[in-house]
């Protein structure tokens, strides 16, 4: 099994798709020219936007494939290794949604504290037609860093776009849009109106965890933390420069 | 005359270039949609890159151009009008340059006032055929914002790159690579190394000076402060989600 990261907005998703860039299909197309033919079977089958910076994907290679897939791919890095055979979606996941804005630290435990737990997630999720019990158990808190919060989903299992949307009722919640005892009903009833998804552009799964570990690869992962440097200081630039721009239009 | 805005990452620069696009070629294509034929005379032809919050163009039409045309333009905003029928390129411009990195403050002082009054700028642009004196009268000042230096220049006339040339000087200096003397001394002589340029995405021209003024339009003002609020927002994300990823790959 192979530990990976991806930016989501680089991808059409993680899942292979004739036409488009995706994860599964870059990293086919490496293996392949790599002469390696194999299948590949993820974690998480991430969305169109989602990144990751632990994926996990079953395929049958030996040690060095890490940092010769991380050698050949663009914005994806292939870090950790383990031999073990087992079916890599049964972990428990840990994403994190950015959301930005400045709110209020009560209100935003009401809103952690509302999802966490055992609730029926129908209204907060997309109807996949394979999935019949829509119960799930899931912790949420947050931490606040530079006027972004970071709310952080911990889980066995989550519904399409479930996440994503927990973020959309959390922020009508948080505007003042819908009550408190509105959002609990939603999390008890089957049926009703559904809440549409938050941009996936700010979700990153940010962890998986197994009861055993995994080896990294040191060349992949020093190649990744030089790359994600620079694009925090393009971010931290171009925040500084819009900054600037806003408070020079300001009467 | 026109006042218009645009974001350098999205052109090869201003200056129209056939099959490539460019914020004077979107210009000519909206008027021209709009049935206007007329030719655009810039007072600053920005290079592939380059942002605008503020450049002037010299076209000859009516008043509700400016939200005609920010309608129906992309990253580009026409937001100011006046009937002043002179040469646009004369005129007092003021660029800032967002530098990334924490320096020490005396430090900046010094690169500022070394590169500030009159120097020969040979060894600080790029050889354009047509200039012959490679002498400008600069003034050149910082300040600091959330670890990005904005280094401000202001002058009647830059040569060909020269501002990113001189940002390069300065880091070398910074990063203890160049001497003070040494840059005093490419300062002065016409011939010797040429200096190579930072990158120009960083680079915004903030403002040219007429001693007259735009008559401003304020829908146009309106979508620009908008927009731009949405990209600060993105980058604001952005930045937090990088300075985690990096935070959780930290040993």
């Amino acid at each position: 099994m192979l530990k990976i990261a991806y930016l989501g907005e680089k991808f059409h998703g993680f899942a292979k798709q004739p036409g488009l860039r995706t994860v599964e299909g870059d990293l086919l197309n490496a293996l392949q020219k790599m002469g390696y033919h194999t299948k590949i079977y993820p974690a998480s089958r991430t969305d169109k936007g989602v990144s990751a910076l632990s994926n996990v994907i079953q395929i049958d290679l030996h040690k060095d494939i890490c940092r010769m897939l991380t050698a050949s791919v663009h914005d994806i890095w292939v870090y950790g290794y383990c031999t073990a055979d087992v079916n890599p979606r049964h972990c428990t996941k840990h994403y994190i949604y950015f959301l930005p804005g400045v709110y209020d630290h009560k209100d935003l435990d009401v809103c952690c504290s509302l999802f966490s737990g055992k609730h029926d997630f129908s209204a907060f999720s997309k109807i996949d037609k394979g999935t019949k019990n829509t119960v799930r158990e899931i912790d949420v808190f947050h931490e606040v860093k530079d006027n972004v919060v970071l709310v952080h989903f911990v889980g066995k299992s989550f519904l399409w776009e479930m996440i994503r949307r927990c973020i959309t009722g959390m922020k009508k919640y948080l505007c003042g849009a819908t009550s408190r005892r509105e959002l609990e009903n939603m999390l008890q009833q089957k049926k009703g109106q559904k809440v549409p998804p938050a941009p996936a552009e700010n979700l990153l799964l940010a962890d998986l965890q197994y009861d055993f570990s995994f080896l990294l690869d040191q060349f992949s992962l020093e190649k990744m933390r030089k790359e994600f440097h620079l694009r925090f200081e393009v971010h931290s630039v171009k925040k500084v420069m819009f900054d600037s721009l806003l408070s020079y239009l300001t009467p």
